[in-house]
């Protein structure tokens, strides 16, 4: 029987999602609690991979398990986990279904703020910068037009291609100098929103034009975009199926 | 030439408000950064002594210098300060005006959730009980009937009295799951809004009734009370003059 299990996390203690060989990641600590649970070595399979210090306010994984669920296994595995992971959901699905190759739709928000503030600096980057939203929110609608992202991705990856379909690409005030930059897409590449939103604080900042921003991702060259914001804004806020 | 200095922060890595001999705490990163500025000792004087690892939405101090403010003290001050620090307003007042003494009211939050939320940890206390939100806030409602808070204070502090008016203490509803318990006072004793909300956490779950309350605060004993509850979810927030 296969189960899909959604869940959130503060990754500012993880080395990601995950497994690896130095540093505790995500994947590890739900794979552990469901083990310990269900009394049998359980992998999980994750929709993506977030990096080192990422969040997410959604993340689903699946794993397959030939016994009856235990009962009140939300609960009992938010027992288990650490503080900073919290399980929302497991229900059955069918057995075609694949956290990460059945995904549809991606969500990423990346935040970030312009008047320093104590209580935002976990999730929302502190850009000590005068922005010009406006310039920023025209540049971030262009994204949509495109599909090769080499210019946003890592170098040294194993992506097979830096093609990607991205749906919407907004910027949003949340509240007086505090911003998100939202972004849905069917897949990203390694370090991509990182570097679509140094990309756009450029543009902010008045360095870069919209149209400096087709050339960097028509060049298809990462030297050519904005340095990589910090992880502690971004967060995978919503998966579609 | 004395200054009212308004500021908030995030109290996790300091050992509380207060200079002392072993520990980094935000008085001591205060005075250092002013005094970087001025260019002479500059110390500064407290509205109250937060705890280790209590937080501050709003905290007052004054210092006095006798040079002219230099400009763009606010900007240069943040910039100097860490970034769990932040400065709002630097101002002048009379010289008579004193940030601890002429305090009226001090007011503190202190957060807590039934849910477990990895983005809540940082400010509010994850309570993994079902708590009775009536039977709390009606407890809450019986502290403006007392002054003597013995029994909700740290034994073996320099405090004269252990008197205190408070003006208001109720619970909160914030959000399904999300509480927050609003307490308004004169002054406050060490530990005192974490024992109080220790007792109130036992009344949420049954263990006490708001009759058991008074009963605990007319014993002025501190063995009485509930335990104290974790600095995380505590914030001083308002400070009237």
């Amino acid at each position: 029987m296969r189960y899909f299990i959604t869940l959130s996390y503060d990754g500012t203690r993880y080395h990601g999602w995950q497994i690896q060989p130095n540093g505790t990641t995500v994947q590890e600590q739900l794979q552990t609690a469901l083990s310990t649970l269900t009394r049998r070595f359980t992998p999980v399979v994750g929709a993506g991979r977030t990096d080192t210090g990422v969040h997410a306010g959604m993340m689903v994984a699946h794993f397959d398990l030939p016994d009856p669920l235990p009962s009140d296994i939300v609960y009992k595995l938010n027992r288990l986990l650490p503080h900073d992971i919290a399980v929302q959901d497991v229900s059955p699905v069918s057995d075609d279904m694949h956290a990460r190759f059945s995904a549809k739709w991606r969500t990423y928000h990346y935040s970030f703020h312009t008047k320093k503030d104590p209580f935002l600096d976990a999730y929302s980057w502190h850009v000590p910068y005068q922005l010009d939203f406006e310039k920023m929110n025209e540049a971030a609608q262009i994204l949509p037009e495109y599909t090769d992202f080499t210019s946003f991705s890592k170098t040294g990856t194993d992506q097979k291609t830096n093609l990607c379909n991205i749906r919407e690409a907004r910027l949003k005030r949340i509240a007086e100098g505090r911003w998100l930059f939202v972004v849905t897409a069917n897949r990203f590449l390694r370090g991509m929103v990182r570097a679509i939103v140094g990309t756009l604080i450029e543009v902010g900042r008045g360095r870069l034009t919209a149209e400096d921003v087709r050339r960097v991702i028509e060049a298809k060259d990462r030297q050519r975009a904005g340095e990589s914001v910090p992880a502690r804004g971004l967060s995978l806020t919503d998966i579609t199926y």
